[in-house]
């Protein structure tokens, strides 16, 4: 079937071959005569459900007035994000999630999809806008209602309405029903008075609050009638038409960060700022004239969470966009590595390729398998995202879902993203610490992903906690089929959507790849069982663990809890793991050719691998994993590493970015002109019969 | 022995009690009641040898002159910190190493010292600082003679003559002995003429090199009479007075980096400079006037590593400052982490403070063990070094174990700072990534630690391939004894000291502190047996795999070595914490009362558990631990580090920075005053009987 091949006809912006016309890659003549990937294809995969969106968003930010520029000032880098942010309006890039009469396109997947892109060409466009259209925006669209949309929807989404989102305090950052910011009613005026107690209670690290911002939507205790109904959200303006603040309300500017230095994060307190009633975005409960709490949610816990749940998109677009910012740090990393050298192996030969290290190759394949991972997760997840937004499958299990699931994918997507761009940048040595070959400033906007939009430690341990209570729910009746029962509702299948049972590897069976992943007992159909079995036990460990608990005074049993957290973070980490590599396999067997899911399944198989080589003393603990057949997981890693290697360009290719994306000098070919430039020096000064000899060569004789 | 322990009389900046007078660890009454480390006597310990001299550089470093401002321009930045190079001059601070007739005190170790203290003012100022003196001085110093030391020595010490050390190349990073700058010499007219060939021959990433350096000591290789004899190093003028490029001799700024940037990188390029014959910086190798060439190394390749290591004492400074920049942020997040609450457990507790967090302790007190082991590691490390350039211990096989040395602890520290930094900067949340916190910019400055002055990953191959030669000639005779031989080289009496097998376990048996260690079997001596044992084994194995090698053809003998490649550098690894663990084992036992080394036992028993922790199925495949003992090693580890949250506080005030040195808000008691007014207010508005009532307690009702 190797004839089934389509190569992409866009021009590959990589070298396969040297000057010397020798392949770069040390793979046996078999593995370099095999058919590639089908490189077009893969990326539609890549690109998925939104890709004609992404594509759009593409081909708009290779317009150069959309790129950071390293060096510029505080000052001059938040202004030229704030006119990106008008450009995007202007390319109707602003707020496709809005509906149409508000200058939206009703949109919910494509409006995520098109701001993830903007990553490529400035994390701090993509977060501003995000602020502004995803945060500000989203709690007017979200936590509001007809009139609040009519009001000021349509000026957020053409940026006539510049705002902020102020919900963290300094005093409260993860536990948002904490926050200090006071709302009472006064009947009297039927005014909200909105008013800062002391200085943990400050609005804090709000992007739009430090100068553009000239609203904000803020969140705090509402009190009306002597009772507080929890946290709301309110409609504030912040500033006049000079940019002065409005009474009552102060601020400072957070200066400088470790990145996103586009963005004008700031902090605001209030002094007693009145706000009509009206000003409450009311969609989940609200006040009457004469102070009448009411809410179609009775629980106060519940409608919290539901409000909390209404902003969901922000976590998904970071775990978009930390796929595609890791993504462009591996096609950098690989291109360079594709056309450096250094070192020659001895005996007279050329220098050799990074690339062709073992070393080289175990830095950067298995973080490209993860990448991949991502990606096919996410796309799964903006799915579900747009089928509960758009109406189609909005119900409150597939609401907690997708919260869990964002929980869940968006503090494994930021934090690989960071160590992916990291290892990335050593890989490319001195020539990776330059600004202008991008890895840095990827690491410095990045870094915050990992903080923001919910701690990823404490998004770990929501999903911990439910799968505990999913656990708890299953286990009722203590048998072996409720357990069943609990691992079928951990895959992908069920959480992605809403789905039973997958099938697993009977695809991989049918196209007769079996025998070479059997090799060692740890092919498709194993690596599941194994990646489930752990989510499985972790959960029913720590549950074990935890049932004391239930028995003890509440002190005593929060510490229980706490000797068990770091335990059940691990087991949310797993869950999450389970899912990516299911949404891999289910993407794998989308494919289209037998080349492309061959290489597609090696990828898959390193993915997988890399995760059980990872928690290796688990499996052997557990008893999972004979120490034999552990020991040979990283052999086998080593040979798909081997086995990769020749398609590792093809692969990073696969992600469609352009010149004008990469922007990068060491991945733009000029290594490679670098080191032909210096081989054909070398063998004119040879030819010439000038080339001094060496003081080694004149010793041995 | 309780009463033995000395408190610090230095005002602590922590504060263990918060409003309410409860202690803020959640630690059991009887832990509380322990008796506290000698907190002073631990910073002697830590500051170590050059303990005087640290000090004096600590204090010179309060003078605000010497500390990074955020926000600055690139240009800005490097103004100031060329400035900061005059100020050090003025302080007597520039040239300890140098002989005292040109200005030094002829006291290496004290100069390393004074130098690396300087990462608390500003990374860009000590590198800067390592640039002038420790890279461009240190070539005239270490590869040039008295000729050269007296025409330029004094001029590097006062900053009159700043320079670049242009030894790597934009084609040419790790591997300096393929660079391709030639320096040809022409016998009419006794000059050497400097060359570059081709683009990647530029000189780059050379600080110094964009604005600020008038000289540069050039690397290329020498030609003379037809025969190249190899890299050596030469002095070369490269601007005039005026900043203006000689003629012959360009350059490009590198621009923006990721962190670092008060100094100017740059690149240079020669076309045919003449420098005179006296310019040869000739104390390894020299051309007389006819072109003859001379050396008292006869082989190349000895003489080559021999120029190299006289510059080791780069990586020693990494060493030393990547561990004082980790001890910086642990610090930080530490002390904030002791103020800052988030969420209540519960039952209406109050908040919990973030280092009583299972979780919490887990992210940052294993990395605070592993920051006092490379304390101590490097204090030896030091003393190795200024043992051997002092000329007493100058032996070439002490030579060759400094290096050795250099190369396996700091690609390990390095890596460590920017993984410990950055869970410091993840674990203070949002407030961790605003530039005044300090964290995001140490680690943006000390990224390129992990890359400059030699690769990690090339450096501890170095290592690797040492180790494989070690054993190869200690296994000729093939008996058990020779396998004994090898195992009791790599320890740290024999690294650091020359000396042969220590004595291990003994003191603690001593102290009566083994019955609590004993509880898991992995009290102190178990715990050196499996790292060294790990060390033992992974050098055995590869050995053994490499061995078919001898054999084959180059090139399939370099396949082999490229499939063990990854194997090598861990084991190299392992050999480097092995000796990190014992100097930690040897420094306790110098802490002087029973309470001191109780703690540091924890503490050293958390860094060797957490190493065995994260090569734990290394151990189980291996046959080392049973799953039982394995699964015992976590949970100890927890245990460890509950006992240890009580004295986390000394244990990073034990690194004695003061205030000046910190110039975090978030670790200046800002956090705690924030929690006290909020737990005020709250106190206040309970009293005053109008504190709104939760419609969850009247729902209640």
């Amino acid at each position: 079937m190797a004839d089934a091949v389509v190569r992409t006809s866009k021009p590959s912006t990589s070298t396969r071959t040297p000057a010397g016309g020798a392949p770069t890659a040390a793979h046996s003549a078999s593995e370099a005569a095999e058919a590639r990937i089908d490189v077009a294809a893969v990326t539609d995969l890549l690109l998925g459900t939104w890709g004609d969106t992404r594509r759009a968003a593409r081909q708009m930010i290779k317009d150069p007035a959309f790129w950071r520029v390293d060096g510029l000032s505080v000052d001059e880098h938040r202004e030229r994000v704030l006119s990106q942010l008008h450009l995007l309006v202007e390319n109707g890039a602003s707020a496709r999630a809005y509906p149409a009469e508000y200058g939206g396109e009703d949109n919910n997947g494509a409006n995520i999809a098109g701001f993830e892109e903007l990553v490529l060409a400035d994390p701090s466009l993509q977060i501003k806008a995000g602020v502004q259209w995803g945060l500000f925006g989203a709690a007017i669209q979200q936590l509001g209602t007809k009139k609040h949309h009519d009001k000021w929807l349509k000026d957020v989404a053409n940026m006539a309405l510049p705002g902020a989102f102020a919900m963290t305090e300094t005093g409260h950052g993860s536990d948002v029903a904490a926050v200090g910011t006071t709302a009472t009613y006064d009947v009297d005026t039927e005014e909200f008075v909105i008013h800062t107690p002391f200085r943990g209670a400050w609005k804090d690290y709000l992007g739009n609050a430090a100068v553009h911002g000239r609203a904000a939507t803020v969140f705090a205790q509402l009190i009306t009638g002597g009772v507080n109904y929890g946290v709301h959200c309110f409609f504030m303006p912040i500033r006049d038409e000079d940019g002065a603040f409005l009474p009552g309300i102060g601020g400072e500017d957070d200066g400088v960060k470790g990145g996103l230095n586009g963005i004008d994060n700031g902090r605001l307190h209030f002094d007693q700022v009145r706000v009509p009633r009206e000003n409450l975005l009311n969609r989940y409960g609200d006040v009457a004239a004469d102070g009448t709490y009411s809410s179609a949610i009775a629980s106060p816990g519940r409608r919290f969470f539901t409000m909390l749940g209404a902003l969901v998109q922000g976590r998904i677009s970071l775990d978009g966009a930390a796929t595609t910012g890791a993504a462009l740090a591996l096609y950098i990393a690989t291109t360079y590595a594709n056309q450096r050298r250094q070192f020659d192996s001895g005996a007279g030969t050329p220098e050799v390729v990074l690339l062709d290290y073992g070393r080289h190759q175990r830095r950067l394949l298995p973080r490209l398998a993860t990448v991949y991972a991502q990606a096919f997760a996410h796309d799964e997840f903006l799915k579900k995202f747009d089928g509960v937004f758009s109406g189609r499958t909005d119900t409150p299990d597939e609401r907690e879902d997708l919260e869990t699931l964002a929980a869940a994918l968006k503090p494994l997507s930021t934090w690989n993203a960071l160590d992916t761009i990291q290892e990335c940048r050593e890989a490319c040595g001195g020539a990776g610490f330059l600004a202008e070959n991008r890895l840095v400033g990827l690491h410095q906007d990045l870094d915050v992903y990992v903080t923001f939009e919910g701690d990823n430690n404490v998004l770990l341990q929501l999903v911990g906690k439910r799968l505990l209570s999913d656990y708890a729910k299953q286990f009722k009746g203590k048998d072996a089929a409720a357990l069943a029962r609990f691992a079928v509702g951990k895959t992908a299948g069920k959480v992605f959507h809403g789905a039973g049972l997958r099938q697993l590897g009977q695809a991989v069976a049918d196209l007769g790849s079996t025998a070479r992943s059997v090799e060692l007992g740890l092919r498709e159909d194993q690596q599941h069982e194994l990646l489930a079995d752990r989510v499985q036990q972790m959960v029913a460990d720590v549950a074990m663990r935890l049932r004391p608990a239930a028995k003890l005074a509440p002190a005593e049993a929060a510490a229980v809890f706490n000797e068990n957290q770091s335990d059940l973070i691990e087991a949310a980490r797993a869950h999450a793991e389970l899912l990516q590599w299911e949404a891999f396999t289910d993407a794998i067997h989308r494919a289209g050719d037998d080349s492309t899911l061959q290489v597609l399944t090696w990828l898959r198989d390193l993915f997988g691998l890399s995760l059980i080589e990872k928690h290796l003393a688990w499996y052997l603990m557990s008893g999972r994993l004979s120490a034999q057949r552990a020991s040979a997981v990283s052999r086998y890693i080593g040979r798909l590493c081997n086995r990769l290697r020749p398609h590792a360009q093809d692969l990073v290719d696969a992600w469609g970015f352009e010149p004008e994306h990469v922007r990068a000098p060491i991945a733009s070919g000029a290594e490679q002109a670098r080191q032909d430039e210096a081989v054909a020096y070398m063998a004119a000064l040879a030819a010439s019969g000038e080339a001094p000899v060496s003081e080694k060569s004149l010793r041995k004789k």
